[in-house]
C-alpha cells in the first residue's frame, strides 16, 4: 500500500541503471542551481541603497561602485570554485575542499554552516515570495493572515517536486527563472537604449523626497556603513557555491559542464546585477521602506506599467519562492557526504524511489518548516541569521584552496600526489591563483565578519551558537558508528569466539492450546531439554493446565512441565528470573526462548489481549545471550454461516 | 524500574494470600460504599424542594410526604437487594440477577447502565464538590477559573488512595463520611429539641421572598410536578446498589455482613433525609437558586453560625468529593464481573499489586476524567444524565427478583435448584417477598420514565443512545473471544494436524559481521538448508560481502549465499518475496527466518540505524507459516582508554 501511494504521488520508481540518464544538461542545472543567486537581484540592489540612503540621496550614487567591488568579488569566489570543480569533480564543494586540505573540523564547520544556510534559503525564500504575492494581493486579507500555512504548503509542493527527480524539478524551474532573466535583461537594454539614446528618462518619483542625512556622517562610521553596504549587497552571493557540492548532478564530462554552467550563472547573474544598479542609480531611483521595492520602480520608470511591468513583477514573486530549490538541491547531496563519512545517520545515503535523496529532502522540508514556524513567516526576523553559514564556508574553501596551490607547489613537473580524496599533479600559475583565493579567503572573511557583526544580536548569534553544537553533533554520531563498526568488525574474531548455542529451550506459556502446542512442537525440534514455564497465579487455573498438558501427552510427553508460582500475580518478572536462571545455567552460551505469539486479525484486539509476549520480548531484548523465538499463531475468521440468503 | 514506582507510589505489593486479611469490616464498608447515598442528603431535600417552589412557598410542605414516600421506595429497594445478596453471595448485583432470572441481553442492559452511572458519579461529584469549595472560597478566582484542572486532580487523588489497597481507602474515606453524619444528626436533633422544646426557632429568612406561582397550576400539570419533585428526590438513591455488587469485599460471613451494613446504611441515609425534610420545612426554609443551600440554612438556623456550621459546611463538601469513591467501588468490580464473562478485556478480571482490580480503577479514571472534561466541570449540564442508569439496574433488577421468586415457589420444600450461578431452595412467605419486588420494580419504572421524559432533551438522550452501543460493544467483545478460544482450542485437534517444520532456514543479512556471523552459525544449528539471502543495491557492496564471506569459510562454509538483485534499492519488498518463495516451495510447513538484530545501546541510536530487522519482522508477522527467530547482537561501550588520570 505504501508502495501504491509513493507510485501515484511520485511516478514509477527508478531502475538504478537510469541514474545516469537523470543526469542534468547545462541548461536545467543552470535553472535548479541558479535560482537562488539569480534571484538576489530582485532585493540586491536595494539591500545596497537602503543602507547608503541613511547618509543621504545624494550617496546613492555609490551603489553602482559597490555593485562593481562585489561583482569582483562575486568572480574571486566563482573563480575559486572553478579550480574546486577541477579538483573535486566528485563534489562536495567547501566540505569536500577543507576535509582534503584543512583536517575534520573546519570541514564539519563548513558542512555545518552550510547546512543551516540551506534550510534558511528555503525559510527565507518562501517567506519572501509569500510576502511579494501577499502584497501584490493585499486585498485577499486572509492570504496574509495565513501566510505560515501558506509557506507550509509551498514548502511541501516544491519537496513533492523535488521527490519526484532532478531532472523533472530542473524541467518544473527552468520556465520562471529565464523567464525572470529575459525580463529583467529587457528592463535593462530598453532603460540603457533610452538612458545613452532617446533620452527623456525621468525618475517617476522626485529624488528630492529623502533629503540629506540630519547628522553629516564622517570618518569611521562614514566607513562603517559604506562596509555595511557592502555586506548588505554580498547577499547576493548565496548560492553560488552551489554547483560545486553538485557537481555528480551534471552530464559527462561533469567537472566541465558544472564549470560551463557556474560561469554563465556568473555572467547572467552580475550582468543582472550591474545593469540593475547602474540604472537605478543614474535614473535616481530611491528606496523607500515598505513601499514599492527598487526594481518594481524601475520597471516602471523605464518600461511603463505594461506587459513587460507585469512579466518582470509576476517572475520576481515566482523565482523569490523557487530560490528554496537551490536550498533542496543541496541540502541533501552535502548531508550524503556528511553520512558518507558517519558524521550523519548512514541512511541519508539511501538513494530513493526516484533517485534522489529522499531522507535529506525530507530532512530539509522538517527543519525548513519549523523554521518557518518558529519565526512566524517572517523573513525580515530570519535575515540576520541568513548569509553566515555562506561566507563561512566561502571562507573555509579558499583557505582549503590555498593549501592545496601548496601542495601543488611543492610537486615536480610530471609528479602526481593523491591525496585520498583527489589526484594533484604540477600546475603552472598556482602562483596567481593561490594569491587570488588568499584574497577571496580575506574578503569572505571581512564580510563574515562585518555580517556577524552588525547583526549579532538581531540572531546572528543564533548561527555562531549552533554551528558548533552541530559540528558537536557529526562527532557524537561518528562516534556512535565508530564503536558499531569496532563491534561488528571481524578482522580481529576468533570462529571459536562465537557464542555456542546452549541445548536447552524455554517455551513460556499462558495455557495449552493450539498456539503453544505448535511452539511446543517446534521447541522439541530445536533441542531435548525443552522447559515449559507456567506462571502460576490461580490454582484452579493450574489445575486445568495440568489436565490438559496430561491429554497432551503426544506432544507435551516429550517436554518439561516447570511451573513457577506468582504469590503478586506478576507473569512478566518470573518468566524473566527463570530464563535468567537458565541463562545462568549455561553460562556463555545462547540460550533458545521460543514464544507463542497470538496475532490477532486487528490491531484493535490487541487491546483486548495481554500483551505478554510483547512485553516478554523488550525485556528479554536487553539480554545478549538469548536468542527470541516468535512462533505466530493467527486467528482465522469464523466460517460465515447463516448469513440470510437473498 | 516501574517496580520501584509502584512500590513508593503504592506502597509494597500485597501477596495473594493477604486477600482475606483485605476484607472489610462493617464501619470500613459503610465508609467506602455509603459515601455516595449518604452525600446525596446535602442536595436530596433542596432537590425536591426546587420543584415545589415552582407552585408557591406555600406548597413546601409537601416536601415531607414526598421525603416520606422516597424513604418507603428506599427501603423497597434496600429489602429487594438484601434478598439479591442472600440469593448471590458471590455478588454482582444487578447484572448476577439478570442473568441468572432475565438472560444476556438485560444482564448486559444493567451491566452497561451501571458502569456509565459510576463514570458519572465521579465527574458529578467531583464537579459538585469542587463547586462547593470554590462558592465557599469565592474571594479565589483561580480556583474558580481552573475547575476542571482541580476535578482532574482530586480524581487523581482518589485513583491514587484506590489503587493503594480497598483497606487502606477504606480507612481514609471512614473519617469524613461519619464526621458528616454525626455533624448532620447533631444539627437534626438540636432542631427537633429547639422546634418542640425550647421554641423560637425561626427561619432567618423571610418565607415571602418567594410568592405564589404566576398562574395558579392544577389538575394534570399539577400531578405531573408532583411526580417531578419526587423524582428529583429520587437521586437520593443512587449508590445504594453498591453493596448488594461488592459482597465478596465483607469479611465472613460476606452475605450477613453486607446485609447488615446495607441496612445500617439505609437507616443511616433516610434519617438524614427524613429529618432534614422535616426540619426544612417546618423551620420554613425556602430554596434560593444559585444561592445559599437548603442544608446550610437549616444549619445555620438551628445552629446558628458557630463551630457546628463549619462542621457540617467542611464535612459536606468534602461527602460530595467523596461520593465518588462509590463509583471506584463499583465500576471496577462490575467490569471484573461482565470480563470474567468475557464482555470486557480479560485484563479487568487482573488483580493488581494491592489486590484490588488497578486496571477497572484506571479505566474509570480515564472515562471520568473525559466526562469531566467534556462537560467543562459543570455538574449542572451532566445531572440529566445522572441516575437514568440506577434506575434501569433497580428496574432490572427486582424484575429478576420477581422471576427468582417464580422458581423458588416451583421447588418442594427440601428441593434444591442449581441455576448455574447459584442454589435454590423452598422459602416461606416468598409471595408477598415477590409482591414486594414486583411493586420495587414498577415504582422504579415509573421513576426512570419521569427521568428520562424530563431530562430527555437536556442529555438524557445520551444515555438511551449509549447504553444499547455499550451492549453492542460487549458482544463485539464477546464474539472475539468465542472466535479466539475456538481457534485456539484443542478438542478436536489432533497431533499430526499441527504444522510440521520445513528443514530449512533463511538468514537476511546486511553484511558479514559479527553480528551476521552469530546468526548465521545459530541458524546452522536448526538446519543443514541455511539460505543466506543478501539483497543487492550497489555492485561495490556485493564485492566486499562476497571477499569476507569468502574469507570466514570457516563459519559460512555450510551455508548458500544467495544474492537478490534490488534495482529500486528496495531492501524489504525483496526480501519478504524471497522468503514468500521459499515459504511456497514447503508448503504447509513452517518456515524458519533467522533475524540477526543489532540492539543498539540507546534508545535515540536507534534513529542512526535502518529499522530493517524491525521492519521486516513487521511484513513476516502477516505470515503464519514463518517463524522469526531474533539473534540480539549487542553494542559494547568502548573501553574508556585514555581518560586523564586525576
Amino acid at each position: 500500500m505504501v508502495n501504491s501511494i509513493k507510485r501515484v504521488l511520485l511516478g514509477p520508481p527508478f531502475p538504478t541503471s537510469r541514474a545516469v540518464h537523470e543526469r542534468l544538461d547545462k541548461a536545467r542545472a543552470l535553472a535548479v542551481f541558479a535560482s537562488d543567486p539569480i534571484s538576489s537581484n530582485a532585493y540586491a540592489t536595494e539591500a545596497i541603497m537602503t543602507v547608503l540612503v541613511v547618509l543621504g540621496t545624494g550617496h546613492l550614487g555609490l551603489t553602482f561602485p559597490i555593485a562593481i567591488a562585489i561583482t569582483v568579488l562575486i568572480a574571486l569566489v566563482v573563480f575559486s570554485y572553478n579550480q574546486t570543480i577541477q579538483h573535486y569533480p566528485q563534489g562536495g564543494g567547501a566540505y569536500m575542499v577543507a576535509k582534503d586540505n584543512l583536517g575534520t573540523n573546519p570541514s564539519l564547520v563548513a558542512g555545518a554552516a552550510l547546512l543551516t544556510d540551506y534550510v534558511l534559503t528555503v525559510s527565507v525564500s518562501v517567506s519572501a515570495g509569500i510576502r511579494a504575492i501577499t502584497s501584490a494581493l493585499h486585498d485577499v486579507t486572509w492570504l496574509t493572515e495565513h501566510r505560515v500555512l501558506l509557506g507550509l504548503l509551498v514548502i511541501l509542493v516544491i519537496t513533492w517536486i523535488n521527490l519526484r527527480g532532478v531532472r523533472e524539478s530542473g524541467t518544473i524551474f527552468a520556465i520562471p527563472t529565464y523567464a525572470f532573466v529575459v525580463g529583467v535583461f529587457a528592463v535593462i537594454a530598453i532603460g540603457l537604449v533610452r538612458y545613452y539614446g532617446l533620452g527623456g528618462l525621468e525618475p517617476m518619483r522626485p529624488p528630492a523626497l529623502v533629503g540629506e542625512a540630519a547628522l553629516p556622517i564622517t570618518g569611521f562610521a562614514y566607513m562603517w556603513l559604506i562596509l555595511r553596504a557592502f555586506a548588505a549587497g554580498c547577499t547576493a552571493l548565496t548560492g553560488i557555491e552551489a554547483i560545486s557540492d553538485g557537481v555528480s548532478a551534471f552530464q559527462r564530462p561533469e567537472p566541465r559542464n558544472a564549470i560551463i554552467t557556474m560561469r554563465a550563472m556568473a555572467v547572467m547573474a552580475t550582468g543582472l546585477f550591474l545593469g540593475i544598479s547602474f540604472l537605478a542609480t543614474h535614473v535616481g531611483i530611491v528606496p523607500v521602506e515598505g513601499g514599492e521595492s527598487v526594481l518594481s520602480q524601475l520597471t516602471r520608470t523605464v518600461a511603463g506599467p505594461g506587459p513587460l511591468y507585469y512579466w518582470v513583477q509576476g517572475f520576481t514573486m515566482l523565482i523569490l519562492v523557487l530560490a528554496a530549490n537551490t536550498g533542496y538541491q543541496d541540502f541533501p547531496r552535502l548531508s550524503s557526504f556528511l553520512a558518507r563519512d558517519g558524521f550523519l545517520p548512514r541512511w541519508m545515503t539511501n538513494v530513493g524511489h526516484r533517485l534522489v535523496f529522499s531522507a535529506g529532502i525530507l530532512t530539509l522540508t522538517a527543519l525548513a518548516s519549523l523554521t518557518l514556524v518558529a519565526f512566524g513567516g517572517d523573513e525580515i526576523r530570519m535575515l540576520p541569521l541568513y548569509a553566515i553559514g555562506v561566507f563561512i564556508s566561502f571562507t573555509v574553501s579558499q583557505l582549503g584552496m590555498v593549501r592545496l596551490w601548496g601542495k601543488i607547489a611543492a610537486l615536480a613537473p610530471g609528479e602526481t600526489l593523491d591525496t585520498g580524496i583527489t589526484t594533484l599533479h604540477y600546475e603552472k600559475g598556482w602562483q596567481w591563483r593561490r594569491l587570488a583565493n588568499l584574497v577571496g579567503a580575506i574578503t569572505t572573511f571581512v564580510v563574515l565578519i562585518i555580517l556577524a557583526a552588525t547583526k549579532f544580536l538581531d540572531g546572528a548569534w543564533i548561527i555562531i551558537v549552533a554551528i558548533p553544537a552541530i559540528v558537536f553533533l557529526f562527532k557524537r554520531i561518528r562516534g556512535h558508528y565508530t564503536t558499531v563498526s569496532k563491534n561488528l568488525r571481524t578482522r580481529d574474531l576468533q570462529p571459536d569466539q562465537l557464542r555456542s548455542v546452549a541445548d536447552v529451550v524455554v517455551v513460556p506459556i499462558a495455557d495449552v492450546h493450539r498456539g503453544s502446542l505448535r511452539a511446543i512442537k517446534y521447541a522439541l525440534r530445536l533441542s531435548k531439554d525443552v522447559r515449559v514455564a507456567y506462571v502460576v497465579t490461580d490454582p484452579a487455573a493450574e489445575a486445568r493446565l495440568r489436565q490438559r498438558w496430561e491429554r497432551w501427552e503426544a506432544v507435551t510427553g516429550a517436554a518439561k512441565l516447570v511451573t513457577i508460582e506468582s504469590q503478586y500475580r506478576e507473569v512478566i518478572d518470573p518468566l524473566v528470573d527463570y530464563i535468567e536462571e537458565v541463562n545462568e545455567e549455561f553460562r556463555d552460551q545462547l540460550v533458545t526462548v521460543v514464544v507463542p505469539e497470538f496475532v490477532p486479525e486487528t490491531l484493535m484486539s490487541n487491546f483486548l489481549h495481554n500483551q505478554t509476549a510483547a512485553l516478554l520480548r523488550i525485556r528479554l531484548r536487553a539480554h545478549e545471550d538469548i536468542v527470541i523465538i516468535d512462533v505466530p499463531y493467527h486467528l482465522e475468521r469464523p466460517k460465515d454461516d447463516g448469513a440470510p440468503a437473498g
